[in-house]
């Protein structure tokens, strides 16, 4: 792509998230003219309003559970620890601002040149660049939409008065009383932030069960394990309205039930963020879900415009957005074939108490797909519940294809979920067989030996 | 090895530990006569001085670390949490006593039989049981010895003042001031637990550094962490003697330096627990190492009688024990050829603070043994120390052969170390290579992300 070129840059993104950054940071470093705006925040949804503070969110909610345990320890607190919500809030708020400067050096040191800009796509080869300083244009080669997502949240009497996942990191007063209304990852997350913070916490979600998509045993698994820490769902249910109660509001939901809470938050999914960005202008459509369609170049329907992350379909995660970039700029800046990304073994975490790690097929989808497959599962409380006095149980199974023995899925709930199925990951994306699970000699006392360890298929 | 025997067994099992209770369980499973002498405790080494107690107490001590955590996170402790020693070790010991009861069950319900006696050979194929109720002999047509460990002390003026890794867990007051002789797993995890329940600790070890057999780079790293954590560290030093002050003991080393302090732990090595066994009356000899030689059908030089786990050379480990039971009754008693367990890539975790985990060869042995190799590695402060203030560092290394691209190691340093090595393990034994690795989509926000984010060889 570098080179002569009629244009000012050979790659100019718009977004600097995970995607849009590490995009532009790899095309800079093969000697390509990068340009990247952003008019938000540096490190998109992950650094600002998703991964980072959510799992510091999570680390803190979670310390609740740590005093609770430690008494069987022989450990005594002499006073119950009390919790500071600005506290939190701000050390959040401190630690993001550093992160933005690491982003930004990370951009400066590229070669990229950054503009503090809202980008408004022109023509194919044209971005209109708003900031205060005024309007410019500027022209590239390539453009790169990786604008991420924005919440979406659904229209009731009183909607307006519900936070969504962007503005619920930084609430003025701690919630007392805390609903959230969704039944996606962000729901569960933080109903069991605000239920480990101390809040009484309302999850509300109108099917039957949350986690769509997620094998149907860990749903169960973890509702029950929620509802055990105090959690109050209520499935089948919405919210008809909203209707502010002095500081508070009352929510009367579908199901006839009114909840008086401190603070509603709207978890209801999340929409490609792609208003301003000039796509009409373009002809660029979005697809029935509302992402932009893209071929396995990453090209949108005018090819010089990219697009990836979670403007495009699939799961939307910083890891495959940071893969999909690296992709990009294999295919457009070093002109090489870069090896498809493989979408059905993505691995993911999801931070509610007890985590959720999960990597592979669900056991329903692989019944579907594979016809005779082999359910390895068990459940028990985890060593140190023997002596916490804690009921908490973990999950872990394995769902393999009967005919070649290879492991399709791999699903844990409990302690460290995410940092056990990592390395299962592995395993899993290179398709090894159960026996190659059960020739690996276990860790002895840890959770992920049973991984190892399971013998006998619970059900074919 | 069912049917008629002039024998009263098929097997006899002498020692009900991890390896000797699952040989006894899975033989009976496939129909052999079976009995198990056991002289003191069900579950052995593991279950009642080893792994469960180690890891409980493990727990106990990292609680002084999430108080400390916690006050970054918002949670304010209005007074000092205290720690009670006899709350944590008679937990310890309850549950201790429900595990031993969970073997007990398992084998009445093998239909092995279980005699409380001490057990001799008297010869190839007769053992004499002697217990409270008297003297009685069995005949069996084969004797498997699976009596495990031993601690070892060495002898210095004083020595009867130190107590071994059986006698610390069950201390009758808590030691304010704690010194552990000896540079192996066990020494540096009581080290670390004892400082992590508020003792001032002392290691004491003649070596240059501990943890001899572990990668360089993992022991220099936790040698740091320790310290950092306030563990007093005397490398190159050992006891000269130790002399009884009041009610606590004088230690002198030889490097000149005294310490006063009430307990002193001797963890200086592990020897074949083969006292009053009667191997001399069969003339089995032990080896250079202590241990009972065996071919690779686990017979002794009296081939009616086996020997496995800690009575043989290689990883003194509960898993692999486990393993080797069941390759041996596989082999002996359905008479079936299997597979060779692969010594080369077993898993190991130390849980010292932070804990270590382990697969493959260490970055010097994989340079000796293959010449050009690569070494990923990175070492960071943990996003939840972020907000926590600790200045605890993690330590992440793959180390691959050049040639091939397989990874032949990998380790790291830091929390949970086991639980995200157990899975690494399962690619390292399949020989899975760094490309491999870098396929597999990382799981953010985790420690263990990094294991397939390394992108860029840190030397060769």
């Amino acid at each position: 792509m570098a080179g002569e070129s009629a244009y000012q840059y050979d790659l100019f993104v718009i977004g600097a998230g995970s995607g849009g950054v590490r995009a532009a940071r790899m095309a800079a470093a093969e000697g390509a003219r990068v340009g990247i705006a952003e008019k938000r925040y540096l490190g998109g949804t992950c650094v600002n309003v998703g991964c980072v503070p959510k799992k510091l969110y999570a680390y803190a909610a979670h310390f609740h559970d740590s005093f609770d345990n430690a008494v069987g320890f022989g450990w005594q607190l002499p006073a119950a620890p009390t919790f500071d919500w600005a506290t939190l809030r701000d050390n959040k708020t401190s630690e993001i601002k550093r992160l933005n400067g690491i982003y930004q050096r990370l951009l400066d040191n590229s070669g990229a040149t950054l503009y503090n800009a809202h980008a408004r796509l022109v023509d194919p080869h044209t971005v209109l660049l708003t900031s205060d300083q005024g309007e410019q244009r500027v022209t590239a080669k390539k453009i790169l939409l990786a604008t991420g997502g924005w919440p979406w949240k659904p229209d009731f009497p009183g909607c307006e008065h519900a936070v969504d996942s962007n503005q619920v990191f930084d609430l003025p007063r701690f919630p007392e009383r805390f609903l959230v209304l969704g039944g996606g990852y962000i729901a569960v997350e933080f109903a069991s932030i605000f239920n480990g913070l101390g809040s009484e916490t309302h999850l509300v979600y109108r099917g039957e069960l949350f986690l769509k998509h997620f094998d149907d045993e860990v749903r169960a698994f973890t509702r029950d394990e929620m509802q055990r820490k105090g959690v109050n769902i209520h499935f089948e249910a919405n919210i008809e309205r909203i209707e502010p109660e002095g500081e508070a509001y009352r929510v009367t939901l579908t199901n006839g039930e009114t909840l008086t809470v401190d603070v509603v938050l709207s978890a209801t999914g999340r929409v490609a963020n792609v208003k301003g960005l000039g796509l009409d202008a373009l002809g660029i459509e979005l697809d029935k879900g509302g992402k932009i369609a893209v071929n396995d170049r990453f090209e949108t329907a005018v090819p010089s415009v990219l697009a990836l992350g979670d403007l495009t379909d699939g799961p939307e995660l910083t890891p495959l957005a940071i893969a999909e970039a690296m992709r990009l700029v294999d295919l457009h800046t070093k002109e090489v074939s870069a090896e498809p990304i493989d979408y059905t073994t993505i691995p993911t975490a999801v931070f509610c108490q007890p985590n959720i790690g999960t990597v592979g097929l669900s056991e329903e989808a692989a019944r579907e797909q594979y016809g005779k497959i082999r359910v390895y599962r068990t459940d028990f409380r985890a060593m140190k519940h023997t002596l916490s006095g804690s009921e908490e149980r973990t999950l872990m199974k394995l769902v393999v294809d009967d005919a070649t023995d290879v492991v399709l899925g791999a699903h844990m709930v409990g302690d460290e979920a995410g940092e056990v199925i990592q390395g299962i990951a592995i395993a899993v994306r290179a398709r090894l067989t159960k026996k190659d699970f059960d020739r690996t000699i276990g860790i002895h006392p840890t959770g992920a030996e049973e991984f190892v360890t399971l013998r006998t298929p619970s059900r074919y």
